[in-house]
């Protein structure tokens, strides 16, 4: 590989706040900047699939389909970011993040293993299991925001 | 599925910026938000790799397994937020993404085909295949953002 590919990894790395020797020791403004981007990117996804649910938006069994393994994808992006490094910043994260750890584990876990089952009855194709699917993880989002995440 | 979970779901779909009737006409800021959050994470996920890649950090196959399957769900998710209605945002994006759409396009076909290849070779084991498969990915990052973002 030329160094011109070696210079664009590096600013990357270095753009995206990693240390050289810990590319865990992000910055906490970092953190929050990726985290916040995986909320973003969450409600993109799982935006239109909870209006297909309600019957809001006309329900699309293709775009269900990519969104689940899209959605899948992001539920795992989110939570190392929540790091107690980042209490200091600006943000609508509540400390029982951190004070209750074990809590706002469980949280990140239901709504992984929902996604995940989205994704499973997304390929099946029924509908009322496709739309019972969206609903478990908008109670996972709304249960969520509600512990920890400031009103 | 109660009303509680439908109103969250409505929420999160009002706060995406869709209007009911045609999720795809997202606000214009919100479609940047979008696609410049799929960038961080692009960011997240690839620094680390870039960083092994150049043998700045050490080299864990596990990271870049589970990196690579992130990486390559992420190539999927900026570009439908490049839309003309965006145009008079304030970003760093060239009106070459829309003068020359098909360049545009190819770029994001080469980096969605690396992202994959590195997945495989992920699976493979072959470090220096890996490292290669990072590189073209990095090349990729390189050449779209010298054709199609401001210095």
């Amino acid at each position: 590989m030329n160094q011109r590919i070696f210079s664009i990894g590096l600013a990357l790395l270095l753009g995206a706040g990693y240390s050289l020797t810990a590319y865990s020791q992000a910055k906490p403004e970092t953190l929050v900047k990726q985290r916040q981007s995986a909320m973003v990117l969450q409600g993109k996804y799982f935006g239109p699939m909870a209006g297909m649910a309600q019957g809001k938006v006309p329900f699309n069994a293709t775009v269900i389909a990519r969104n689940a393994v899209y959605l899948e994808a992001l539920s795992h992006m989110a939570w190392d970011g929540f790091n107690p490094s980042t209490s200091g910043e600006k943000t609508r994260a509540l400390p029982e993040i951190y004070s209750d750890a074990a809590k706002f584990k469980a949280a990140q876990d239901s709504f992984q293993a929902n996604a995940a089952k989205l994704v499973a009855a997304s390929k099946g194709g029924d509908e009322a299991a496709i739309k019972a699917a969206i609903g478990a993880i908008g109670k996972d989002c709304s249960s969520c925001h509600d512990n920890f995440r400031q009103k």
